[in-house]
């Protein structure tokens, strides 16, 4: 790989931590020099604006998302092993407080009242992940392993859901049973729809 | 109602606008002084620290998520009713943004990373509301609405997931589904646990 691309993904993933510690909010580009000791003039030379630097960080935090959870789980067989697959990974690494895999979940709640480039990139991440959720599901569909009649989107929206609960009571609560609780939640919704 | 305290309520409220679309943490003294036309050193001298004045605005959020959402529902009939009431209007004034109702979701995540009292009360405040929904559900068991195995932490713990995946969809996403989907989730928790 080349030099210039590994020390700015070496940046952009200290700039998710910053982002998954303190906020995307937080994450100014004094903020990142500092961690990294690096100059400010330096850091704004590679990304001109905050802005700039929270969109590099979100797409920084969407590759490792990507590498860590989605890609590995759509290698899975179709169906109901690859909703699993993608089930277990998502959770996993939430978990293991993986930043780049954490970091959406705290910044849409963060930016939902902030209009503006970030705000639509995160609804754009979001979109693309329940997406994401309802078209495995209809793979399970056509395998045969779920109904017919299953409402994917709405699979989609309830799995979802049982994650975002999992975050809070795991992280904020430090809940023991969370974990155990989120996988109650998942099976009763898969076993709602299996044939 | 005290000259002093109507004061004090009405900057809070603005304290509450401020931190639902900004974020808890980037509600300064300041930026609140300048919100409400006032001198830095006033505000100073009511809160005397930025983490004062968090916690100060958190629990006047909290009061007007009791008097719109918790008291009104815990006043409705036994069981089934009450939990219906509670969601209905967790739901409601989800749906019409009000700031005092939605600022826990918000806080939730942005203060999960950040150890101390901010992240404390926040903790307590929603291990409260699970705590509630629990004994509300229990409520359903002894009125014979609920089944007697019902686990009432478990549907706690999926109807906050319900009202979590809402506020990303319908806020983020203005996702014109959310709340049709809300409904369907949470009927079907019900369902699982109806006698």
């Amino acid at each position: 790989m080349d030099k210039g691309v590994q020390t700015r993904d070496a940046i952009l993933d200290t700039g998710v931590e910053v982002a998954f510690s303190v906020g995307l909010g937080g994450l100014t580009i004094g903020a990142l020099a500092e961690r990294r000791r690096m100059s400010k003039s330096g850091l704004f030379a590679h990304f001109r604006s905050k802005e700039a630097l929270q969109l590099a960080v979100l797409e920084r935090a969407r590759e490792t998302f990507t590498d860590l959870v989605l890609r590995p789980a759509l290698a899975a067989p179709r169906g109901e092993p690859r909703l699993r697959e993608l089930f277990e990974r998502w959770l996993t690494y939430g978990s293991k407080r993986i930043p780049g895999v954490c970091l959406f979940v705290k910044a849409a709640t963060e930016f939902d009242e902030q209009p503006g480039r970030l705000r639509d990139r995160l609804a754009e991440n979001h979109q693309d992940m329940l997406d994401t959720i309802a078209q495995v599901c209809r793979t399970g569909v056509s395998a045969g392993h779920l109904r017919a009649d299953t409402d994917a989107e709405q699979f989609a929206h309830d799995m979802y859901g049982v994650l975002l609960v999992f975050y809070l009571t795991d992280r904020l609560l430090d809940d023991p049973a969370a974990e155990r609780r989120t996988r109650v939640a998942f099976d009763a919704l898969l076993d709602a729809i299996r044939t």
